[in-house]
């Protein structure tokens, strides 16, 4: 019974996730959904990723769920992009169809880019696509080395890792080479990147890779 | 639909929880389930727990709850506490029922003290009481100080808030003062702890939280 109407669930969201993924092709659009912990670092690296990408004369918005608050979406806008605050009101990832509305209040007249911050969580959003093109988690120094062996799905559906706070690294007993290995063991196709917000390191290497898909989306 | 769905299960697991409870009243077992973000430092908040408490004389083991992996309970054994590991095969949260299984499980001759470590999440567990005595919520200072305002649900129903990783205090950008203002507004009743696993700091005010409750239940 429970899995039944599991499967209704998954089965509408995929349908939504699809359409937004048409949607987003259809209007050459780059979208990213990016996830990790509560505290990983996701706002951070949106404020430096739209600080490099709007330098290098990229347009993009983002679309911020949080259980609570509008922090987030107050922070992007300090960052000087615009933001949608979603609050899913105690649900503990994004649904589609919540991304669907969110795009349907955006202004997106020459929008190149989305960037999707999903709900602080390194296990539900992993079920629940939401149509993007690249899902990239974001896992960071002080959460440990060894995350990937116990939240395996999340970084075996990653499109991308993001190891954040490396600034931290000598603060911390955390094993890089430990970290990555494992990341390899599961998921060996995904990029990695190590990113210190606080420095800005990282940030550059990141944008390529957002400016190549960028490219090869729009042909 | 769905909501009758979620109610069939919530009281399911309601039922096995007040058995939990009774379990445990009945043996004069303390039971405390930890929540947090993955990272956060649940387990390096056990072994310090661990130390201390078996330094007092006290018996205890331990319940661990993870998505994949045994790392954690063979930290567990290696801290000095036998230690049952769940893995929930993707799940976010224990359930009840997982818990009464390990219990069953456990030799609990003359343990006094149980430590249950839930499903790395801040957001899912807050909805699935485990029967235990005490909910504590392990929040750490690399997570940022906005936490509260993000995740209300878990600060709001915790029995104790714990920050964790205060010796990080000076690398980061962390406000204490607003943190515990936040918890204050959402939940003035919880008592709260300032905790550093790598100093010690905090962990002897935790461990006489937990004896003055242990007399309590022993009457």
């Amino acid at each position: 019974m429970r899995v039944e109407v599991m499967r209704g669930i998954l089965g509408s969201n995929k349908a939504a996730a699809d359409a937004n993924r048409k949607f987003w092709d259809d209007n050459r659009i780059l979208a990213l959904d990016f996830m990790g912990s509560p505290g990983s670092g996701k706002t951070s690296v949106f404020e430096g990723t739209i600080a490099e990408l709007t330098k290098r004369g990229r347009t993009l918005k983002v679309i911020e769920g949080d259980v609570a608050s509008d922090n987030d979406a107050r922070r992007i806008e300090q960052a000087g992009a615009e933001a949608f605050q979603i609050n899913t009101g105690g649900a503990c990832h994004l649904h589609a169809a919540m991304v669907s509305r969110a795009m349907e209040q955006l202004d997106l007249d020459g929008v190149q880019i989305i960037l999707i911050e999903n709900v602080g969580n390194l296990v539900c959003p992993t079920a629940f696509l939401l149509g993007a093109h690249f899902r990239i988690l974001v896992a960071s120094v002080p959460e440990g080395d060894d995350k990937p062996e116990k939240y395996p799905v999340a970084f075996r559906e990653a499109d991308g890792i993001i190891l954040n706070k490396i600034d931290l690294l000598p603060h911390l007993p955390f094993d890089a080479g430990r970290f990555w290995d494992l990341c390899d063991q599961l998921n060996a196709e995904a990029p990695q990147f190590a990113i210190s917000c606080t420095t800005g390191e990282g940030i550059d290497t990141l944008c390529d890779f957002i400016e190549r898909h960028l490219a090869e989306l729009a042909g």
